[in-house]
């Protein structure tokens, strides 16, 4: 762990390409909020409202824009971006605690599956048939990953991860606890009332550098294949359905649901709770806000919500009930516009 | 796997029991889109938006409307329904794989559970006593299976299902990774401020030819019991409470939530995202739209909906606004035809 | 089980410290709904809606209030609050299986994990180094609890749940299968369109006496604790994203999610899928109705709505699309109130 041996500021300074202010020695051994940080750790300012926070901070040392850097005696590393600064700086202090290779003795693994003598497979792991661990791999406690489905260099299940058969996914990918990828789609054909299953043949596709949240489900195609590109990040709680596709570095916050068939651009960001209906289209840099419903294709980038604001439950009744008028209304105000034209026209 | 034998167009006419135009000794080995199917698959035009694919597929052959089919001159089995054919079709060329009978010598099953000599228990499954799994159940790895719980035939466990005890599901029934059934209903008494709890002691009943999706709960009842009828799909992240009933063969898309004891009815379906409060009876063929909130009865069959349109978020702000005055802006409607009314009173 | 021996009418009227009207020794196997229970069962009257029942009961014992007991011949429980006196009889006549303490053969447990000897540890489970399992703990099979993670005194966990490392559960804690508690909170930098992790280093603490619904997730802090305070009470499938604190005794029903570092007071109720938007702050006592979302900081106790009332989907659409004109017709509003204005003053 960082914590122990820690790092001199002189190396921070390096890794992060910038200058620094003060003393190079310096020992740093962990992160920490300007009001709480102490002498061995380091701290950053983003965001102007904590400013005040500065004056008084005894961090050994802080990440901070020149801008707010004047006037700041102590230790200070000068970045442009400061909350990204903080990341590669926590990620330096807090390497993730190593695993050893190999397979646990409990773990059942098929004998025609690759294991790279470098991956690492949990307790109770079940791996099938065919399947394709390279090197690096972690895969968590519990897991199952169905027969003939790949994962890439240095991806990670958490533990009690699910991977239906044929699933491929990317180098670096990170897969949280309780997702399940590559279930069937929800596709039924109706005979006389009933439902009859169509059968879900496609796969799921995973990119580069993807991460997916604790019980996030990603479903496989139905004839062609679900696929996330490169670099998108998934909240928990979400649903994936059958033959979405989610365009690169797009992200999406927890409890979103995206409907079959729809097709995400990239760079989009969808708030928690957004509902994508299915078959539509949405172009690269589109952001949703929270729990809006998207009805229709966008084509163009820009901001989209839908909803009505939080009111006190008294007044939200009364414009309940006038939202259901509201087409009265309105045919009721272009007649008093009428009306009140002929009147004009009469006294004109 | 139906890929590597295939069957001939002539058995596949007699499956559907339709008319066969071409050659009934093609083979066929997969079903594959009309734009990317190939001289062995099989293909099918059920939106009319996909017409132009059709002529320009090297489809072996093609499932078609009548009407559609004419013109063309490839194989073609012709049918009323080419979608519910292709699901008939597609199941027929791509039967799930075999499982061996038996249970996997890592799985820890309780003497006093009754596991048919054709069920499969999967690696590291947990099945307590009193269980009774019958013929041709197959329970997939990890699987925990609670004290009393009964699995008719040919129901099958995805890895990773919980089911808590005294579950009773049907035959033939589909549940996907993740799903928890049976867990307490979320039912309290306060005292004082502080939450008591309310044992849960009904049960979760589930008809033949259900689906559950992954990481769908469906809760137990607290004194009676939680009730899915035959032939009811739900997709994966769905929520069902207590004591709630699901008539037979209805349908809910992924991130529904269904709150306590509320009764819905047959054939009905629910979109993405929709919520159903608790205690109240919805109709049988009541359909409603994605994420709308169903907040009251509903007593007749059809299509049901709330929620605002999404918009750009500039406007959207406009409009929210405005929300928040609709009761002030109906009465100054009102007022202002009064006054209108007036005045022409006073003229005429 | 209760339900064998079961327990008198005085001891149950002790339990309560009530007063009992009938025979105390009549014997009690179990509870049910008035209208099915028997000789040897009690049943309860706490919704007048129900009252049509009472009289037709054959329960061998009904707890009511006063008030409702009136003119009733059968053995009364008489009691202020019947449905929270139902709960704790309830509680009585059905205790929990009593589960052997103890390790599994199947579990792998860490040398370096400390658990009591009055612990339970199920089949499959796996406890890393450095866990403490207080007196009384239960974990059921498939459980995964993570380095450094501490239970406090009787806390259950039901199967297949998933405690990331360094986790804090209270005493008497009840988390239901599928949760997943202390996966990475959702937190990206930006660097030219790609998402740079920040390692989420905070941990979560859960009080005593909480309940976690199935498949809940409840992420680590990004540097400070996620809080959950003692008693609160979470349903399945709710999101509580990084940073967030609940504070004592609120409960949130399914399907909820709460944004990165909100911070919902005491003795709150956040119904069904209700939406908390990040980084605001909720007195104590207040209300949020379903499917609400809560875009800014309540500072006043109370009930609180957002969204529209359901309706039949024709009309809806035509509501909808004016809500996209709401803009419009009330700057048209006013204009026609100055023109009326205008001639008003005109005339007068």
């Amino acid at each position: 762990m960082g914590e122990d041996r820690g790092l001199s500021l002189r190396e921070l300074a390096e890794l992060l390409a910038c200058e620094l202010r003060g003393d190079p020695d310096a020992r740093i051994h962990g992160v920490a909020p300007l009001q709480g940080a102490g002498a061995g750790q380091i701290s950053f300012l983003a965001n102007p409202r904590y400013r005040s926070y500065l004056d008084a901070t005894d961090a050994g040392a802080v990440i901070l824009r020149p801008a707010d850097a004047e006037g700041y005696p102590g230790n200070v590393l000068l970045v442009k971006d400061p909350y990204l600064a903080y990341a590669r700086v926590a990620e330096a202090l807090y390497p993730p605690p190593p695993t050893a290779a190999g397979i646990h003795p409990t773990a059942v693994v098929d004998p025609a599956a690759e294991v790279d003598a470098t991956a690492a497979v949990g307790p109770h792991c079940v791996v099938e048939a065919g399947v394709r661990l390279a090197a690096g791999v972690v895969v968590g406690a519990g897991c199952f990953i169905g027969r003939d489905t790949v994962l890439g260099i240095g991806t990670r299940l958490m533990p009690n991860v699910t991977l239906y058969h044929d699933t491929r996914i990317g180098n670096r990918v990170l897969i949280h606890s309780g997702a399940v990828i590559g279930g069937d789609g929800f596709g039924f054909a109706n005979e006389h009332g009933r439902w009859v299953k169509i059968p879900q043949l496609g796969r799921v596709i995973i990119g580069d550098d993807v991460e997916v949240g604790a019980n996030t489900t990603i479903d496989r195609g139905a004839l062609e294949d679900t696929v996330i590109e490169e670099g998108v990040k998934l909240d928990n709680l979400i649903m994936v359905a059958h033959n979405v596709q989610i365009g690169a570095h797009s992200a999406a916050a927890g409890c979103v649901g995206i409907a079959g068939s729809a097709r995400i651009g990239r760079h989009c960001t969808l708030a928690g709770g957004v509902g994508i209906v299915g078959h539509l289209e949405i172009a690269d840099n589109v952001h949703v806000t929270g729990m809006s419903m998207v009805t229709h294709s966008l084509t163009e980038p820009g901001v989209y919500s839908s909803g009505t604001p939080l009111m006190d439950n008294r007044d939200w009744r009364k414009s309940s009930v006038r939202f259901k008028q509201l087409d009265d209304m309105a045919r009721r105000l272009r007649e008093l516009e009428k009306r009140l034209e002929r009147l004009n026209t009469n006294e004109g």
